[in-house]
């Protein structure tokens, strides 16, 4: 075995594929490559890449695998978990993305677009729009996260109850694998049993697998109509019920069911300053409903109506606030949406970003919270989030006398085990939407089997049999791997 | 290297695990396991097993892997591909899972169903209906095919355009993997990122990576109202343009749109004796849509109107049938349906199942029909399908003074190849729906890059390194593998 080349010997490979301006080393430059969005996880690379084709991706790829050297692909860098920024071991080249932001192809009979992964959501969102269709994907993060993260990590968001996770969204890829070589896909079938569907190995293997350069995505009609409510229901189970009724009413016109708990609410009403609920009295638990169709906004309304009239009737609807404008709705949206940054700037929150069966999440919760109280009892239980899809966000915040750097040394980890270990019981899921990276790498050794364990190694060998790609992140560790 | 065990050594094994009850040998008893359903594959097999759980699947793979014998996963025996029957060595033991036709859990808030992989497709939907809910595959063979062939094919038929292929109704799996160890993830979860979606691996694999021993299934809302129409149209571009409009007034509620050219409509006619066309003339291009909702059927009927209105106006449509009962509805179906057994009964159709992007459809129906008749102008062109989802079955059908083995024997090969030449050219797929079997294996080296089939080999190797589980199919062999 050679020597694993030096920093410089790495910068000089790199110029020669990317040329000098693509290639970043200076501190100052690379800094908001190699730490994270929350500023958790600060990693070194020798050279921060800015590939502009997938050319040169592939080159960088094959010398870098030719010469041991690792490789973290980025796309926004918005990853919650330590996904996206290198270790401080300062190995690996970080390849990131964003130049490659051109939007291909649009093709508005087919209702696909082809784009290059590191177009932004909002920009993806935006030529579907210029097109007069409709790119679905709605997370919080869409201004900066790009399209080849959003695959890699199989993005969620607010819109998944109608039109499913990115993964559903996606029609072909173009991948670099971790030697070098170029896989295509990068057609717009929604039918081809022609072998396996290779593509699916990559949607939220965060990187780990190969890195995503181009897609080619599904375009749905816009709607033309849209009602949206701000209602108080009696409980979660309540809320469930309330889903029930409106998907037997609305069909796949529900949009988007978001739970929002009293805490969540307080935190960003104070947050936001300038912002009243939209309900004149405080509830424990409030949903956001959006439906949206093609047909025109009377009938939406009546029939969003029909919903509140008959969870009113059954005791599930306490009260509710109708969206009587477009201003209106967006302001219950923003409500929902600044919750997430009215946290971080609180400081103090446990993320758990948990999934359970529909069935079970009104107990899950109701379990859930009456352990964490146990333990602080002041806790203020802000949990928000995707219900209609079996997720929440269920972040416990410090106690307002309690300061964070106390409230989480003494319960980030409890907690976090609590809450997982309650999701995993119901048969649910420790990450719902927000991936593995390296912040939740080795509690898969707990809430996976053995076997999913082994297979995910053998797929991760099959492919990179080096442990170049992404290294250290998503596969923990194995005492006896098959 | 030992000896392989010899048949009777195996059937012992076998007869250890699932009993003397479980394994068939006569050649009557095992006939219709070793012969496809269009009787163009028949094999040989030591024996056929019958196993009845999890546990003696895992069983029987342990002994087999162990003892290098391969092993032939097989449903409802169905695949149009010879993707489902053992080759002539009469070296590979059948499983077939019939016995496990359990329906194990509905859950009805979750909307998720958990059925064993022997459940027929008919009984899966039959165990939706009864919770009132719906299983939205539907395909031909559903009184025999299996969930586990649906998903180890990844089916489609008549209702993707708006429920997707059954890759996309599945959430959680169990399949027991080449050497008898058993992957779990049967869990109803819309959401979880927690690592490689393995599940994804088996579906479309047609058996050559694990055997699927149960499922979890999405259940949908039943439909309160449909409406169908029989609708002469101009030509295929038409029918893509009143598609277009009917997303743009129906959205979701077009649930199925399927063309039919005027030689499938004649040969089904024929075929049927007691059926006439829904229309008074004759017309080349014909589409049945079906809408459906949750809303009621009068606004349905008033929206199907709108499409049918705004098609004639532009000179889309030339004439149409609404169904005025349900009785019409099936009527109208039934013609769709039995196109596939009048092409069988009449024989002498060469069967290309392709798809390419929408927007190519109608050039490349038009091509591929012009290249077909130069050879041979009499040819009948049964041209049928999932318009809507860019998936044709182009089947042209021997002239009426030809005899079927004539026909074949001049023109099977060369049309093939011509078709799914022009397919692929347009961006398409060789295969949008029947998979790849035996029968277009070969075929994969033409239409698939090295790297993807390098890829292909790579994860099957990772996964059956000895090649023993459905071996020979969907895989070509490579001359310079990676």
């Amino acid at each position: 075995m050679t020597a694993l080349p030096s920093p410089d010997h790495i910068l000089a490979a790199m110029q020669d594929i990317v040329g000098a301006s693509g290639c970043l080393t200076d501190a100052a430059d690379t800094e908001s490559y190699v730490t994270d969005y929350r500023r958790l996880y600060r990693g070194k690379s020798p050279v921060v890449v800015l590939p502009a084709t997938t050319e040169q991706v592939s080159a960088v790829m094959a010398w870098c695998y030719a010469h041991d050297v690792p490789v973290v692909p980025q796309g926004g860098n918005t990853s919650l978990m330590g996904g996206a920024v290198p270790d401080d071991s300062g190995t690996a080249v970080v390849i990131n993305l964003r130049r490659m932001n051109r939007v291909l192809a649009i093709d508005t009979i087919n209702d696909t677009m082809t784009v290059q992964a590191g177009v932004t959501l909002a920009g993806a969102r935006a030529a579907a729009e210029e097109s007069r269709r409709l790119f679905p994907l709605r997370i919080g993060s869409e201004g900066s996260c790009q399209i080849g993260g959003n695959l890699s990590t199989n993005a969620g968001g607010t819109a998944v109850l109608r039109y499913g996770n990115m993964r559903d969204l996606v029609l072909g890829m173009e991948v670099v694998l971790p030697d070098g070589r170029v896989f295509s896909s990068l057609r717009g079938l929604r039918k081809d049993n022609t072998g396996y569907d290779l593509k699916h190995l990559f949607v939220g293997a965060e990187g780990t697998l190969g890195i995503i350069t181009a897609a080619v995505l599904k375009l749905m009609p816009q709607p033309r109509a849209s009602a949206v409510a701000f209602i108080a229901v009696e409980s979660p189970d309540a809320a469930v019920k309330l889903l029930g009724e409106a998907r037997q009413l609305a069909g796949p016109a529900v949009t988007a069911f978001e739970l929002i708990s009293a805490p969540a609410l307080d935190l960003v009403l104070e947050y936001l300053g300038d912002t009243a609920s939209p309900l004149p009295e405080r509830h424990d638990w409030m949903v956001l409903v959006e439906l949206t169709s093609g047909a025109d906004e009377e009938a939406l309304n009546a029939t969003l109506m029909q919903i509140l009239e008959s969870g009113l009737e059954r005791g599930w609807v306490k009260d509710a606030a109708v969206a009587a404008s477009g201003a209106d709705a967006q302001t219950f949206w923003r409500i929902r949406e600044e919750i997430s940054d009215a946290q971080t700037r609180t400081g103090g929150s446990i993320k758990c970003d948990v999934s359970v069966p529909l069935s079970r999440i009104a107990e899950f919760i109701g379990n859930a919270s009456a352990r964490v109280l146990a333990l602080e009892p002041a806790t203020r239980m802000v949990i928000y989030g995707h219900m209609g899809d079996g997720n929440v966000h269920f972040n416990p915040l410090r106690p307002k006398d309690r300061s964070a750097a106390d409230f989480l040394g003494q319960w980030y980890k409890p907690v976090s085990d609590l809450v997982d270990g309650l999701a995993h019981a119901e048969n649910g899921s420790i990450s719902a939407e927000h991936g593995i990276g390296v912040a939740k790498r080795d509690d898969l050794r707990q809430y996976k089997s053995q076997v999913e364990l082994e297979l995910m190694w053998q797929v991760k060998r099959a492919l990179d049999p080096k442990n170049l790609l992404n290294p250290g992140r998503v596969l923990p560790g194995l005492d006896s791997p098959k």
